[in-house]
């Protein structure tokens, strides 16, 4: 089973390092980290770099694609035709095409989400309709066909065990978890918007359109990406 | 308020990038991945890598040291003499010096933990005597002093987000939790040895001793780092 995490300059780092942790454990697994080239690219923090291991062009076939999302740089990425035409071509022969955070934005931008459910990163679920998707909100993973999108950042680890339990079965999956010890125990109870306090939530939604689009660069975005997509079914 | 996260050859990179990604959003935060020399290193699955932005010589009084942890290469940061070094000449200084998973074998080799609790990965709880440390095997982040040390691989997203909260206080806590939404809903409940299955406990057990060190070579390294720190004391 050959497993490809997409990395793009700008990303967020634990969208994907938090799925690599759990997927490399896949029995048989070839785990490749996928890019426009081989080599070091920056993340959206602008310190921590990340190694590309394969190309596109080298990797036509995978079983398994991940795609990450990022705060300021998905828009890039939806704008990026390499990766979104690589995305829609692996996409007829995968077995899961999957993403973390808005990185279900990207899936949307090659056209794959459309009529489908998905979730994303709360902040960018009101992106989703203008691809023809449908969010939802409340859900952690959301499964349609063999397309799973995960919410913010830290889904990516509920993604990849419940990948595993559907690929390798329930006691791989459990064999992984204890070995992650993903038994989380977060000290505040905070981290979806119905939990959060207003004040923090506001904050939150504040400093997100900081570092991420705002609902109308979302919606440029999409439109630009969408335009193409049509284009091309045209 | 500089941070420096460790990086190191062979190490499990999810050990890091956990709390990088929540670290990274403390106020006036200055984030370094801090090693032997700058540029890439390979982790423990040998495809993902990372890079080292600034070295141990560059980074002599970080306020914040995190180290992470390692399946199959614990015991060779645990004997690199320049990492211990380090530790032990920044820990001088720091306001937090701090582990996740395995990486507390590596504050017990550079002398850090003698007569302090300690939490850490559940296969190496075992190796924490033999440094004077006293295992917590129950807790997920256990505080001693300055000191803070985490259990295994995910359990860096919660020493991260409690660390954020004592930093920065709890709205900011909760607003990086928000953002980063971490409302964990792990598909299965077997994260931790008392919630495993006997047969899913006992196999993860085999695993961790093939790809991490038996309980044999835990204590040879640490009589090894041991007789170092005993040594330079006396």
């Amino acid at each position: 089973m050959q497993i490809a995490i997409v990395l793009y300059p700008g990303m967020t780092a634990l969208d994907a390092i938090g799925p690599y942790e759990i997927l490399r454990f896949l029995p048989d697994a070839e785990l490749r980290l996928v890019g426009t080239e081989t080599g070091p690219l920056m993340t959206d923090s602008g310190v921590l770099a990340l190694g590309v291991t394969h190309s596109f062009a080298e990797t036509p076939r995978p079983d398994l694609v991940l795609v990450p999302g990022s705060g300021p740089n998905t828009a890039t990425a939806m704008a990026d035709k390499q990766l979104t035409d690589w995305l829609r071509r692996v996409h007829e022969t995968t077995t899961w095409t999957t993403s973390v955070c808005s990185g279900a934005l990207i899936l949307a931008a090659a056209g794959l989400l459309d009529g489908r459910p998905a979730t994303t990163h709360w902040i960018a679920q009101s992106a989703l309709p203008a691809f023809g998707a449908e969010p939802r909100r409340d859900d952690r993973i959301v499964r349609s066909g063999k397309i799973v999108t995960a919410a913010g950042v830290s889904a990516g680890l509920d993604l990849a065990l419940w990948l595993t339990g559907e690929i390798a079965g329930r006691d791989h999956a459990e064999l992984v978890q204890l070995y992650i010890e993903y038994d989380p125990r977060p000290p505040f109870d905070a981290g979806h918007p119905s939990k959060a306090r207003k004040e923090i939530f506001d904050r939150a939604n504040r400093l997100g359109r900081q570092i991420a689009l705002s609902p109308g660069e979302f919606k440029a975005a999409a439109t630009v990406a969408w335009r193409r997509v049509l284009t091309r079914r045209s």
